[in-house]
């Protein structure tokens, strides 16, 4: 320890202070290169675990041999998500404004469950929804609030979507109850899995989930979903609600909101949005169309954390019933009552997390560091490299693009011309692409599959990737096809 | 913007380097002096959000306008949760080691759903929980995760129970099923909140929990769990987990975890210790009888961000049966599969939250820098803190302890002598006595009822407290008494 006679006490603060310079340092040394280390993380399984003793240490140590031992043994075992290459899943940026707030929401360490533990982590969360709320183009019907991830942003708008439609759900539950009916859930077949766990935790079950096919783009197929629903009512089961997604997973494809909308209002069924990554390109108006019709929606959720350069985790959940959605979830045990509980929000009691990190603080200094303006420069760019690359794959013949590009997401695959090729030959081939590509240092995709084919996905989504980056990538997808 | 040239990349390092060290020394003069702030935020409801625009910026501006007025417009909303007074709840640390932590992590910005995506987020999360498992006295059988939340932690544990409990319930839920029974969880009525919402987003009901009553320490009283269980069996309702409590949150009272085991373990139902505040304590020999019996207990949550100097969020979940919660969630679409996955843990089995921030880390570094000794130290102090504060109630003639003190928090009200005082009085008399401390700006304190009577809590666990803090509130209720 740095201060053996402080028994009792947190680090002084002008330790805290040389400490903190260090770490500064580190991390500003880190992200101006995080092209100096391997993309994805080169260790073995078990390396980082048997590199750290076993059992927890007797005495305390300075923070400075820690931060030595964070470089040496840690950070090996880190997968890059800074590094300009990383174009697997969805790419994102924890921007320079978004850890800083961060590190000040850390050392404020407030916990925002009531309006009075800390009244400007409810009121700066109003605001800040507000302000990408209108980003988005959407009304001011939408009431948010933020949550950790779209996981759990998606699993309220279904437990509020049963709150509507299970009479007595939040007293009786479900179970023992021989006048229910089945219920089912409804989102297409390129759906995201947290919906899958959703209606699970739920107590619907797996089976509830009616996967509509998509069509040739892998959008929903709203004649499908006619179909579905009036064949359940015809057996009895209830529609609940409709999952539409706007940025689909794996191809970023966007189903057609207005029309589900119209189907779920005819139907009088809920309708949920998952625009966790799609969301953010509402901001550019020439994706403003991706949105038509979500004001007829009843919640939606958009993840800043994904493509809005905002540090993990921050999922922005839109509502247009939180009434319903409080009426499910608030409960106030006397340990928590107070005197301003009718005149202020209490984050409490929209949902099941008691304690809210302030996370709202991130959010409203990033809008502000970069502005309308900067972001849609940012989003558009990436979108500009990824039809770049799209091209850079229609033009040659030993590849073929797999789906549309409305976003930053390219998927392909290596095809190689004058052969034959069976379905597994093509498999066997772009995996061993892929991870002559990965083992590079320099790129990190992942993969999909679409109507059966070994799909290799770009996504871009990093402030740091440029061009230069892009051309990289594809440069490794032609040289090692060469010997793959 | 610092950059303008820079129109589609992030902050560019040097001026990151330099901001950074100017929130660094914001942060350092904070610490410092927490307590030139008052304790409990004096902002009106709607002032912090009046004083913001309601549109979002257009242009994006330069980090150090936004600090600027982070302190002038967002901290005077700030409830200080670091200040020496605070007393509230349960009062928590963001240690310095922590809070550098959190700002590696969220420079890093990793994200552990795989173990590819950053093998050190799922390795040192299995080191640092077993060094915290150890430290507890728990054995090995229990295996470990990070969530966010308490609340969240015994949503999966009572989830897990409700695999092992209703047969196909995840494939086939539990609605227009009438083929099952009515299930019931049980904690006392002391239990928290979390349990109750877990109940009902789980599609149980809120009806399925019932609350045993407690003893006069505001214990579980086995007799009465065990005459519930039988009464429930009788009417064919099926007993599926009982919560018993290590430290509950109005007097951090602890159930009788041996004996609740013996029960579970006859009757085959899930037990689940909710050891949130109270886990802690076990760390310090004198306390470690707390968790006797919590070897047969199937699943138990305990929350570093509590009382163990960690910044919110980190709450860590011990399970015998990890393999039923896999059961339970996992679920892996094409773009999640690695060639791995039979050999290594993946973080997204263990849940329903795919994405996961790199919390280890602080758990990691906090544990090293104070080193079991210094952490025993701390909690050893702030119980004899507790101790100190009892026994100056106890020994003043107007004022009455209201429940024992086994760890840091003290329930204790004012009743003053030489008259005949009803609830009712001595509730508006307390309350207005607690309004009057916790306007001084010197102390935060918080209340709870017990068996009716308005309850005054003195909740200590800030590493910036120190004997002249509790004093201080002593001569605050004290003289404010005389006016009240």
């Amino acid at each position: 320890m740095t201060d053996p006679e402080n028994r009792f006490g947190d680090m002084d603060p002008e330790t805290f202070r040389r400490e903190g310079y260090r770490v500064v340092d580190w991390i500003a040394d880190y992200l101006a290169h995080p092209e100096r280390y391997p993309v994805l993380s080169r260790v073995a399984p078990g390396d980082i675990r048997r590199s750290l003793p076993a059992d927890p240490p007797e005495q305390g140590e300075a923070f400075a041999s820690i931060l030595a031992d964070f470089d040496r043994l840690i950070v090996p075992g880190i997968t890059h998500w800074n590094h300009p290459g990383f174009f697997a899943y969805f790419a994102i940026t924890g921007s320079a404004p978004g850890v800083l707030a961060e590190f000040l929401s850390a050392a404020l360490n407030v916990q925002g469950m009531l309006w009075r533990t800390s009244p400007s982590v409810t009121e700066l969360e109003e605001v800040s929804l507000g302000w990408l709320r209108q980003l988005m183009g959407l009304p001011d019907t939408f009431e948010g609030v933020i949550y950790d991830t779209a996981s759990v942003s998606s699993l309220h708008a279904l437990a509020t979507a049963r709150e509507a439609a299970v009479a007595g759900v939040r007293a009786s539950g479900m179970a023992g109850r021989p006048e229910l009916p089945r219920y089912r859930v409804y989102c297409s077949d390129q759906a995201h899995s947290s919906i899958d766990k959703a209606v699970i935790l739920l107590g619907l079950g797996h089976d509830a989930l009616r996967k509509i096919e998509s069509d040739a783009e892998f959008r929903m197929r709203t004649d499908a979903l006619e179909r579905a629903i009036a064949e359940d009512r015809r057996v009895g089961v209830v529609p609940m609600a409709v999952v539409a997604t706007v940025g689909t997973t794996s191809t970023t494809s966007v189903d057609p909101v207005a029309a589900i909308a119209a189907i779920c209002q005819r139907e009088d069924v809920w309708l949920h949005l998952d625009c966790a990554y799609g969301g953010a390109a509402a901001i550019v108006p020439e994706c403003r169309w991706i949105l038509d019709g979500a004001d007829r929606a009843d919640s939606l959720v958009m993840n800043p954390h994904k493509w809005l350069f905002t540090p993990f985790d921050l999922s922005a959940f839109y509502c247009r019933r939180m009434d319903l959605l409080r009426q499910a979830f608030s409960l106030t045990p006397e340990y928590l009552r107070t005197a301003e509980a009718g005149t202020v929000q209490n984050l409490m009691d929209t949902g099941v997390q008691l304690g809210r990190r302030f996370r709202a603080l991130k959010l409203w200094m990033i809008l502000r560091y970069f502005g309308a303006e900067g972001i849609r420069d940012r989003l558009s760019e990436h979108m500009r490299l990824a039809r770049l690359f799209a091209g850079w794959v229609d033009a040659d013949p030993d590849f073929e693009r797999l789906a549309p590009v409305p976003f930053s997401v390219v998927c392909f695959r290596a095809k190689p011309r004058g052969k034959a090729w069976s379905e597994a030959g093509l498999e066997a081939l772009n995996q061993r692409l892929l991870d002559a590509m990965n083992a590079s240092g320099d790129v990190f995709l992942s993969h999909t599959k679409l109507n059966g084919r070994f799909t290799l996905r770009l996504a871009i989504g990093n402030l740091r990737t440029e061009q230069r980056h892009v051309a990289r990538a594809w440069e490794l997808a032609t040289s090692l096809l060469e010997r793959s």
